[in-house]
């Protein structure tokens, strides 16, 4: 049996498998990359859907950013009680009662939404008429992802011109998620549609950029006024993949037990789909970077087991041996706890909700 | 734009997605299922890891099941808050945190637990000492699946008069989960066991076998006293490709929005792997069936987008549509949510609380 005393107290106390972030590690990302977008010339509109935190999106706040991104409108609302403001949600938001939710949600806070199609646009005045204020609108953009967005700046044109012509909402720019290779297209797209809107007055007071991968890029796009990162506040096996992150950037690791050896080669951990999810992290081999064991293959998943290859393993866990797991990804993670326990290096400080977990819509 | 007024209106009043579930259904499913139980003989214990509620467990107890099936502590502590007695942990419960646990919970419940090592069998006496009567114990045996359990009858022995041995634990007979084209190895395992074991006055109380699709092979393992079977309860795309359920033996639906259809032979909906999770279903082509359309193939997720592919279809769906979704593996569908959306038929009834889930440990 191993001799990890701190996981182990910690599991004692939390229970096994628990989820654990260490807010040194959060406080240090949070720095490096408001750093990186300040040296930019970008501002930093973290998006919370990584953490779900008011708590954590209120230390980004205060290192600088200029605000936040939801991805819900319930994370959105989550966010506004928990005191953020200047929220940004880069989704389309559809149906009478999301609207209504909007509406009153611009009637306590500063709301910009998303929209890649008119029936979205179409539906978002009564948003601004609630409130009794505009409503500013981007238009989603699609530079190469073949996700949400627009495909072409005509498109995007004639949405910034539905946008524009309603009393109740507030054309304000361009939102994007631009692929990392993808710069060239990106900066056509966007010039052509400044170009165009500019002989009608209408102007890009926001461009906005997203993705962690994408702060290798911050400049690449010119007149980017903002940028949207998740994942590095926390980090994960896909941010060191694409060499965003090393081991020592990432804060959130998953505590777990070793409950069963039935053969030398093999192991059974207590954290399993319903802990990590079937995440492959973008094909990754396995499901977790174990750290007290980098040469396991946690390689299948049963909902509440996690199997382990320990073939190329000299040192092998014991039933009972506690064990630290970086997960594929780290955002589906947090989307399955009710709460964080935190720490400080080996100090247990306390734990922190994940306050937005289960706003589905 | 689509006329499901119904799923349109329980999405007005509950949120797009929403995850539902149908009582009429499930109402059905369970008869079934304990009406096969009783045909063959066998006691039912349904595995309550696939809806987590205990008011969906008294449903299945008041249909005729003997007791239920937790796979954590945590959730059977949730179930004996919610009155359910008689409680089979299949699984190791390691750790003195969770041991006093266990002890606290024998004292007010009937609980029985698995174990396929002396570690977990040499912890487990102090939650029988703690409540002042002997746990019961069931030793977990591997008859092929390579998960948790032991891989030998001598082993199985062995552990069988571990637990004889303590004062506070009874042994209670052995758990597994077959693989389906395995009896005749699972039958020569348990045979053996037995003889070994009647000679030392030690009876095998308990011989519990598992698994939703293995209730196609019920009386196939001659001794078997119950089974645990656990996605029955609302099947999904797995147990129809097994042939374990039909179209209409499915109860559980997740209801979305279409939010985005950037292109003719694409669209986005807004439940991705937050909601329907990244589990391949075992193999499965995609990620869900759509009820409204069956030729779209639901191909890759971002968090809170499902990429549907729709060059198959010639019926395609418009931004704002409502699609009902069978998703790949119900179970950890059910883990990511706080309450379903009851229904009866088009009649929505009210929300259940998923009152184990997030119950790590």
């Amino acid at each position: 049996m191993n001799n990890l005393a701190f996981p182990r107290d910690l599991l004692r106390q939390f229970g096994s498998p628990a989820v654990v972030i260490d807010l040194d590690v959060v406080e240090r990302n949070i720095a490096r990359i408001q750093a990186a977008c300040d040296a930019a010339g970008v501002a930093n509109r973290p998006h919370i859907k990584t953490h779900k935190s008011p708590l954590i999106a209120a230390m980004q706040r205060d290192a600088g950013a200029r605000g936040i991104t939801c991805q819900k409108l319930g994370e959105a609302e989550v966010m506004a009680d928990g005191g953020l403001d200047d929220i940004l949600i880069s989704y389309n938001i559809l149906g009478e009662d999301k609207v209504a939710r909007l509406g009153a949600l611009l009637g306590r806070v500063r709301v910009t939404v998303a929209a890649d199609n008119p029936v979205t646009v179409a539906g978002l005045p009564e948003a601004g008429r609630m409130a009794g204020r505009q409503l500013p609108v981007v238009v989603e953009c699609d530079t190469g992802r073949q996700r949400a967005g627009v495909e072409t700046p005509g498109e995007a044109i004639a949405l910034a011109r539905q946008i524009a012509a309603s009393p109740h909402l507030s054309f304000a720019g361009l939102l994007m998620y631009p692929p990392e290779d993808r710069w060239a297209e990106t900066q056509r797209f966007v010039d052509q549609v400044r170009a165009a809107l500019a002989s009608e007055g209408l102007t890009l007071d926001i461009v906005s950029t997203g993705g962690t991968p994408n702060l290798a890029n911050l400049g690449q796009l010119k007149g980017a006024t903002e940028h949207r990162a998740g994942t590095y506040v926390f980090n994960d096996r896909m941010m060191m993949a694409c060499g965003q992150a090393t081991l020592a950037d990432c804060a959130l690791t998953v505590h777990a037990t070793v409950v069963s050896r039935a053969a030398p080669e093999r192991g059974i951990l207590d954290a399993g789909s319903k802990t990590l999810t079937a995440d492959p992290g973008g094909g990754l081999d396995g499901f977790g970077y174990i750290l007290e064991h980098p040469e396991a293959r946690i390689h299948k998943f049963a909902e509440e087991h996690g199997f382990l290859d320990l073939s190329a393993c000299n040192d092998r866990p014991d039933v009972g041996d506690v064990v630290r797991i970086i997960p594929n990804h780290v955002c589906v993670v947090c989307n399955m706890v009710d709460r964080y326990v935190a720490v400080r290096g080996e100090t247990i400080i306390g734990e922190i909700p994940v306050a937005a977990r289960g706003r589905l819509s």
